[in-house]
């Protein structure tokens, strides 16, 4: 089955549910899945509709003009118009540490996920067997103070050469700049080793056991120019105890780390994700 | 601000979610929630839908006729209309324990919850000073094989007396009759402390003890004649090890029997729950 | 069975394990639970033992003596004597917020926990009937800038005339000064209502919606001059999203707040925490 | 640094915690750490106690047979002896499915696990690639009805062949006889996807669903002649809802599966399980 999905938000008013379901019953649409919701405070209308192609009485080329000129404009929609039959194209970025990138692999090669991934970019040469052996690109690109504005337009060059529409930050330990980040709003998604706002920055897990924390976590989030600070998709937690060293902590956070960023990965391309201000949407 | 909240389910169909915002916005209904679930397996529209009172251009008391005779006659619809300034009437019904008593009277009085609890009734002496204190009335109605269905009978007179709309049994230790079930159907709502369908019946902890599991649960449930297999509104779990004894598991399991049951009952009474077959959709 | 349990730290060196299990093996002591643990960055060894009296060769009033005599001294240790059938004297301090004062009281009152409630002080009124139902003693004692000073030295002299040992902050919403607090080292427990270090301070359901966190948590603490920074003894969490706001937040955090205080309170009335540096142990 | 480790189970005595650590402090041996526990209803000691090699006044070579004959007997003990730098040699059993595989592969290839993988069995071809790509053997012993008795000999050839102490059953669909299993008691390790006693056997997620619960499991145990009945070593659980397809009770479930899988072979691997009756004493 093929599915049409749709993503949008716009100031709230009455009527938007029903245009949006009248649009798609006229043309025979038959609904498979639809959230919305309403943020009071800034009284923002979201909706995510999947519905079934089969049978839709608008050619799939045709959707995205139609709705717009018959809806979105009517309300001042912002949207996206997606297929389920899209496979989508992923950048992997990794230094030195392999089991946020293994776990990503093991999804892309077991055809969990339905992407591809011409491209895993690093700034060491560590991970290059790993990725190799699955007959992935891998392309290294040291960063120094020195180089990084070089580097960097060499890594928007691959993005843009290989058609990346999202990247994946899977423990990669250099900041991107804001320059970098403005090419992909809400399209680069990290994990963070701590339960956020907690611990933001280096050695998070040395923070927590300084602090002694009974509670450990990890944190998916969409990068921006603030470290650490985007809107955040998914987060998780484990627990901890006195006989918890900082490498204990290690190898616990680093299954919570892989398991978290995997599903903020899949509601982004599952297309429930809408990030608005600093926070999102997550029609899970 | 006070709402309207319609549940309803019918067999699925095109243009059922535009037909009831539709309905919604000729009338400007101002949607605060709109939730909906379609069962791909039996093919069952389920949709809660809550709207804004105020600028409705339908009398509170006419939109149930209104909205059977312009939109369920067609589409063979099952719904309930409620409003949410209604004070459910509930009635408690407990033996021995307190913990679950204790913390649903506390949610009452500090107006957590806006019910009326005109009726608590028991098979034991034990929590009446309990109950009492809180201001409420105690009905001690002790079963035996013997008295068992005249008991029942004294059990419905007073909650139609009382008007109770929903029954929650609070530990109650004593199984109700299918006859008794049948005038409450999926308005009984239980806790069982286990994680079902694991460990139903008597002295699950001990059950859970002796099998050595790592994590113990607790489960509320819509009463029904078959014990412990009732539609499953909550679940909740907590680790325990080798450590604990039946009482330490006990102790853990009472925390999670309150919260449980208390998120059931709240589900419910924010008309969140819809029952069917087996299982219950929880618009949470 | 009574049981004597000795709570101990000291300088980590050899022998120490053999030392104490020694002492009691010699006095015909029947080990029920051992629990040692060694902070490696410090050097610091710790270690919980709980034995039998019945049959033990030392009458319990000689216990301590001897002990210190024989082990202490040599090892330079820190430690605590006591005995399972002491009834912890608990002080409550409240202010306007319900549901950890019901918590707590259900579980004395249920005997779940074998302790004594002399006094419960509140710097406002609204709770004075809820406890006086309990039979327990309200103490009204408002606090304003100009008459802080005076009323701690109040409250300060109600735990003394009421031999006090734990002071539960069951969500009381004034700051302790350094000087009340010297009273009660490690004696203070207080619950915030969030994730520590994540949201210190006022309204931090308030900031985890501002945030966009997907988890909010709740953490129980002892007390020290410095806000919200005291040594962690438990943490809890639940899930939260796009659809909850600040009320929903509260209510879910409610329910954290009284389960983790109530684990907290528990740890310590059953001698299973020590605190050092900005730790603490928790033997669970 | 290298540690030894002793782990002992015995009927439960006076005097055992002090006789071990008396024996350690008699030949200068410094205690990282020591566990005990008794099991009150069947009287039984059990003890892990880890301590430094570096100064131990007794030959790694030499401790085994003076705790034998100094300890041991005394008590009429059962114990095992290890060291922190043995390398387990670990056989994998796998069908067709590749996550729990993956992930296994992963934590060995990254030195996170320090372990030996000789041999990979399946009685699928599917998982070749994926074993060889990692440099290790792949044997592909299909199992009939008629075959079956004789392929389970050729695996315990190879297990033998290999010197492997530990099975891991990554997700391998086939039963072991009671024959086999009595070749490795309490050293083959499986997953299974349901939270154990619940939905034992085949297709546990269709039966999840089909039940409506709201949180599904995995568990992880010792196989024992008893399908899904043996000692539990670890078990996690995730939330679902109506929403969940068996397809995303599949995906939400696998992450489980092979972070619980991981978690007990850890557990096993440093020499944290003690397994007795149908239960396990897990030192974590």
């Amino acid at each position: 089955m093929v599915s049409a999905i749709l993503l949008m938000h716009c100031p709230d008013q009455k009527g938007l549910v029903a245009a949006v379901t009248d649009f798609l019953y006229r043309h025979s649409g038959n609904i498979l899945h639809l959230d919305q919701h309403v943020d009071i405070q800034t009284r923002t209308f979201f909706m995510r509709v999947e519905w079934d192609l089969k049978g839709f009485g608008v050619d799939r080329s045709d959707i995205a003009e139609l709705f717009q000129v018959d809806i979105a404009e009517r309300f001042g929609m912002h949207w996206h118009l997606h297929f389920s039959d899209d496979v989508p194209r992923v950048a992997l970025f990794v230094s030195k540490l392999s089991h946020c990138l293994h776990d990503v692999l093991a999804r892309w090669q077991s055809g969990q996920w339905q992407v591809e991934i011409p491209v895993v970019i690093s700034n060491h040469k560590d991970m290059e067997e790993v990725v190799t052996r699955f007959g992935l690109s891998y392309y290294y690109l040291p960063i120094t103070k020195k180089n990084k504005v070089e580097q960097e337009r060499r890594q928007l060059e691959l993005l843009k050469d290989h058609q990346v529409e999202l990247v994946v930050l899977a423990r990669y330990m250099q900041i991107l700049s804001a320059d970098f980040l403005a090419h992909y709003p809400e399209r680069v998604i990290n994990i963070h080793h701590s339960f956020l706002p907690a611990f933001p920055g280096a050695r998070p897990y040395h923070a927590a056991q300084e602090r002694g924390v009974k509670i450990i976590g990890a944190t998916s989030h969409y990068v921006t120019a603030d470290l650490d600070a985007g809107p955040i998709i998914e987060q998780d937690v484990a627990r901890v105890n006195h006989r918890d060293t900082v490498d204990d902590m290690v190898r616990k956070g680093q299954d919570l780390e892989k398991v978290v960023l995997a599903r903020a990965i899949w509601y982004h391309l599952n297309r429930r994700v809408l990030a608005y201000g600093n926070r999102t949407v997550v029609f899970s």
